[in-house]
């Protein structure tokens, strides 16, 4: 089973037609291909629906866009931690900012990943909001400033507070968490900046996947880790 | 591609262990074996996650538990209906009891559905309802009062007047549209009943997929349509 | 107790500052003012916290911004039917585009307006959730196309083929309910045009509360209704 | 304007029939009753709707039952916090069990109260989650674990460790928060033991509004205070 390392590069393929279906397969494929040239982890978060389909054919970490926070049971239209697992995720986001969790089930769910052996990103949109999160002990925080997402200017550049004040408040709550950089990467030079505040990695979706030339955009961050 | 005929058997998987993962695949091959056996047609709502393994490994019509109200975009830890459709699915539940929507998000699932060539089978939980879900214009309704789900007290029994009134009430707004009978079914006598007041098949979950005998259970529902 | 009369003018207060607190008692007075000015019927929708108040000062009909489909009991934090009813207000919006509400709940919420002696006014924003929500029976409709909320293009010019295709469903569905027009009015002619389209009343907010001169704001849809 | 202090007894009226209109009005002259006989300070939390005529009626400390995270602008049926304070209301309970509110909405609520002038009270279900709160900053914790409340059995009792873990991790986080024993309390004896814990107040519902006899029940519970 595919195994994750920081730095860490997460891609989140959202419901994007470029990484639905057969293009998620092809986009995984990529990421694989970048892997392998650069032997930096990267990671795929596809829809759940193509969760099993990715881990079957490619070679790589898999992570769910969201879990719910249950288990076994009575319960239509969710998405349960050990079906992810069972169809190959090792990890999964939770409270991404299109996808947010009420308090008391990002507990829930950050208990359930534990449970079932997903590593557990959860996201944060503040410095005071990673704190909390970093309370109820996942293994990785994404910060991601929502006015930031998809804008294509980088938290490292515009916002390089947010980031550091959140590496400084979660450090202090529960210093094993790993901090990702969760907003507005697009090139290499913006992956160095985040690096260089401190983060171990980056969540990144637009970025990659939107871009003309998928494996040439992210071939470009994966390098400004390697020089890192 | 399969393809569903009413009367129809649709059995949602929710998230129980019996139907989850590889125990999914295998409930799908007995619901496979009872269609052989008695030609009637058995449809299977499996967790977004299974839907693609399910579709890959068995020939029998998949429907989703779930779709959200959305289109490629921006959209993290959401259903999309094509990409549910590209895995492999032919139909979908929308606003079952357990994933309740809002009225406008209905509508819009409903048109997603029909654009994306998805069967929908809206549930509904009270004659009224089942009216106002008619005029959205779905393929289906399954007429569910919560009160009776998974309790082993059949609809057509303990309010036979909810199911007719619900026919009624559907047709009078919508003649097309197909009802199914969607709570309390356990035994192939209930699915009879079901027949008789007017709807064109049922929707069950644990009364198959909790059966100590799954294949047993699910063949004394099918052959009842037989008879009927 | 305050009666109300079709055509009607419903004031959405939403929770803007000039309509918040003493700002709503005044906005309120001035209602009664363009009422008593006109003879036209003018009802004002403050927010919760401002019904009582308004209701012991001003002798105008009152409407709650949306109720809880919930009874006496143990809920924290929610807005009880009875407890509306208790501080004053004869009716309540209910599924307003900015407080979106399950299918279930506007049915359990009409309900409960009925039971409690509150007229409903449903909001609805295509033609065909207008016919659902007409099969629930509630006294009014207001139909709303979200995107012209607030922007000052009346639904009587720039769509009115969804008022009048709205009329025709719910008519169909239900003779008995009133059509209200639900956006983008601002001036006495977009009054007029909703009304030759066949509404009785229209539902306003920003029209009203954020005009430089509220009174004369009001005066000119009322003097609208009266020439129609 | 009516102020609090510590230790504080907060009762919660939810949408209790006994606690609703002029059953409000009437137990919040109770509680003032009780204030002024032992000099504990006694807070109510009534519905919305009843703030503005408790506060006019009664001089008593009001908090809401909750508030939006949101201020002045286009938001239907939403309780504003600038509204409830201009109603009266000195401060408001936040993410009740019964009114759970996203992480980010916790924030954002937190931030409004403080800027508005509204002192916060966030309920919390487990340690961890109340280590959360925390760094948001509230002024007060009410640690409630939901399987205890409205049962009679005192946290205390009950759950001793959830109190005394969750103040040890909160002071960890902020020294500065008040942490109130928020579910299961209905005798003096409980009041005790929730103090002796380390708490400094309690968050009280139908221990004293479902009460036989509220005066004599909220008596018994701050007498217990004034023992302490």
């Amino acid at each position: 089973m595919p195994t994750i390392r920081i730095p860490l590069i997460l891609i989140n393929f959202k419901t994007y037609a470029e990484a639905t279906g057969k293009n998620a397969v092809e986009l995984a494929r990529i990421a694989k291909e970048v892997n392998l040239k650069t032997d930096v982890c990267v990671a795929v978060a596809p829809q759940s629906v193509d969760i099993s389909r990715i881990s079957r054919e490619i070679d790589i970490p898999v992570f769910a866009q969201h879990i719910d926070p249950i288990t076994y049971g009575s319960y239509t239209g969710h998405i349960l931690p050990q079906a992810v697992k069972e169809a190959g995720a090792i990890g999964t986001i939770i409270n991404h900012s299109e996808r947010r969790l009420q308090l008391t089930d990002i507990n829930v769910a950050i208990g359930m990943a534990r449970e079932t052996g997903l590593t557990s990103v959860v996201c944060a949109d503040t410095a005071e909001v990673s704190a909390a999160v970093a309370a109820l002990k996942p293994d990785m925080i994404a910060v991601e400033p929502p006015e930031l997402i998809g804008t294509g200017v980088p938290v490292s550049k515009a916002k390089p507070e947010v980031v550091t004040n959140s590496i400084e408040l979660i450090k202090k709550v529960n210093p094993a968490v790993v901090v990702l950089c969760g907003a507005g990467i697009t090139k290499g030079e913006d992956v160095e900046a985040a690096l260089k505040l401190g983060t171990e990695g980056i969540l990144i979706a637009s970025g990659v996947v939107k871009a003309k030339d998928q494996y040439t955009a992210l071939l470009d961050l994966a390098e400004a880790i390697m020089k890192a």
